[in-house]
């Protein structure tokens, strides 16, 4: 079969990590299974060429294709704009809301060869860390309405809506539950049933989701302790769900105790629903890091994560497990010899380049 | 002067650090400046006594000191009750509320001779460090309204108001001004202006104060990035302003970062109002931690946090400064003369009781 793929690189070192990853994918096009790249301007680029961070033309490149590889965007090129048109939220957000991608999916890995690089005491890392986090990505605060602005003077008041429905709920527990039973069983739900209603509202519909998972072992935290218990005892957590708002912020977090940003992908999935072509899973899949502005164009960023979001693409989104297994092994593989970008090494004399990482990832997959 | 402090002991290891911080207070009390303690039941022992985790009796008591020094409250004794009904929450809540205290101070400090508790790699603490946390703590998503149920089925929603008044950002972003004054000059202000209409507001209003204060440098960081910042670099962290609902996670993870918990204080202050008797500030003064459930009963619990405490009420509420600085000055001879409580050293054999530690203290004022 012939998958379509929105190619979506962005600002910065977006193009050249995204060259890294569509030549992987080039190198596991086979006769069964193929590949055709359909590029589109996103984000900080797109402002410069049309005014807007997600064109219409881009919107409709997506709405062809099979699913969406995006690269990063946003910069200080265009920090003069207002907070919520900066590239990165002016296309992402649009995107979740259009193609009702509600489960943002971040693999939080310490892989054994890098545990130095965790910010965190070696005897915290321990062997290495294996959280997911799974991310609600449609409800709660970012899209609750209203969200206004009235009164004047002293008075003047601001507010956004933190809201969610039962069925938003469910569907993302679901998937947590689902994530665990094939990992170590164990779900720890984020709320503040403490303090907020609507978090009542989330540990009540996890708690009877989780009636149907016997199996799996379901923890209540509240989002204060998680940000906590992340650095103090980070291994006591596998599949952690989290609410938009709390997601965003302890998603940051797990990442940055790997120590290895530049290595981490990531999944948003929508439901099984219209944009699902040919029966498949539609999902945007991107590396947790950013544009990397100060290496741009110096050819040295590390194209890990938009290699391993490529294996993602190809797991979730067009059923090819074995072909994503392929690329996970060959970055595993190329960690184990000794290949490093600057970003993985304190020697900066032993770090080769994004074409030389592609290569060594290349050669074998 | 006769000083009226409400004592709220609370649960658990509370009533054990509190006897310690009330030792080093009657050790300072002289025909100048006295202290008369009134104690009153809160939290979970509250609730066992009278039904109330805030009975009226110990509101009363509050209302007529010129502070309140709060021990901790919860466990798993009322693990039981429903989120919204666990002593910590259905205490501290209305506490704040009642007496508008607007402003929680939260220092998250790093002694030299306690840099190995960190959980962050020795390069990262380097000397140590010293941030303080300013959280905003009676407006956004805790108290916004509406807060409601309804609908049903799958289409069954809870909502929450995130919601900020200019009046209620101005006098928090003055108070972070002129704390960072007093220190390194540098504000962060947190917000997720990239999302939400409250913090575009936030960001909008503490932009104006800060022209008040042109020999401060104000940055503006989104709340995910925070969280990322205090772990990569805290050290870049002075003044630290946060909305309430943001301020209550990145302080528990900038407290966390430390490594030191039961050394870290607190200080709720609110507005120079009907609670200000004898033209002084009120404020509620509590440790960071908790209450220690596994610990308490064996006189081993760490006393400074308590004692810390203490000392910010004589500052902030009392205006006591000599006093509040004979304290910590104390606290860091007796740390740096190597007494340590268990929670503080590897080694069980070298820990020291709470009354020990106190006594350690108590001589050194
Ligand atoms: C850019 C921003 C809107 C976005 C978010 O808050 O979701 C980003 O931080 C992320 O995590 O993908
Ligand atoms: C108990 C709870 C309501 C409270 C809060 O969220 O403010 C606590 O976490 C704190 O930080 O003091």
């Amino acid at each position: 079969m012939k998958y379509d793929i929105a190619v979506l690189a962005g600002d910065y070192i977006g193009p050249e990590v995204m060259k890294a990853a569509l030549e992987v994918l080039a190198k596991l096009s086979d006769e069964k299974d193929s590949f055709g790249f359909h590029e589109a301007l996103v984000g900080g680029s797109a402002i410069d060429a049309t005014g807007k961070a997600l064109p219409a033309e881009t919107l409709k490149t997506a709405e062809g294709a099979h699913a969406i590889l995006f690269g990063s965007v946003g910069g200080p090129k265009w920090e003069h704009l207002p907070p919520a048109e900066q590239p990165e939220r002016a296309s992402l957000l649009p995107l979740r809301k259009h193609f009702s991608l509600y489960a943002n999916l971040r693999p939080a890995i310490i892989y054994k060869e890098l545990k130095e690089a965790s910010p965190l005491r070696a005897d915290i890392v321990g062997d290495g860390l294996d959280i997911l986090i799974l991310r609600e990505l449609t409800g709660d605060v970012y899209f609750g309405e209203p969200k206004l602005r009235r009164g004047e003077g002293a008075n003047e008041e601001a507010l956004d809506t933190m809201i969610y429905k039962r069925y938003e709920i469910e569907r993302i527990a679901h998937l947590a539950f689902q994530s665990a039973r094939l990992r170590r069983k164990i779900v720890h739900s984020i709320d503040k049933a403490n303090v907020l209603t609507s978090m009542v509202f989330w540990r009540e519909v996890v708690t009877q989701v989780a009636k149907e998972y016997p199996d799996v072992t379901l923890h209540h935290q509240y989002v204060d302790n998680a940000a906590m218990q992340l650095i103090r005892w980070p291994s006591q957590f596998d599949v952690v769900l989290c609410p938009n708002m709390f997601g965003d912020i302890l998603s940051d977090e797990a990442s940055q105790i790997t120590g290895s940003i530049g290595m981490l992908a990531s999944a948003s999935l929508g439901e099984q629903n219209k944009w699902g072509r040919d029966g498949l899973q539609f999902g945007l899949y991107e590396p947790a890091g950013g544009t990397a502005p100060d290496i741009a164009g110096k050819g040295i960023a590390n194209p890990i994560a938009q290699i391993l979001s490529a294996a993602l693409l190809l797991r979730y989104s067009l059923k090819l497990e074995d072909k994503a297994v392929r690329i996970e092994n060959a970055v595993k593989s190329a960690i184990a010899a000794g290949a490093r970008t600057r970003d993985l090494t304190a020697d900066s004399a032993k770090a080769i380049s994004t074409a030389e990482m592609t290569q060594e990832i290349v050669k074998r997959l």
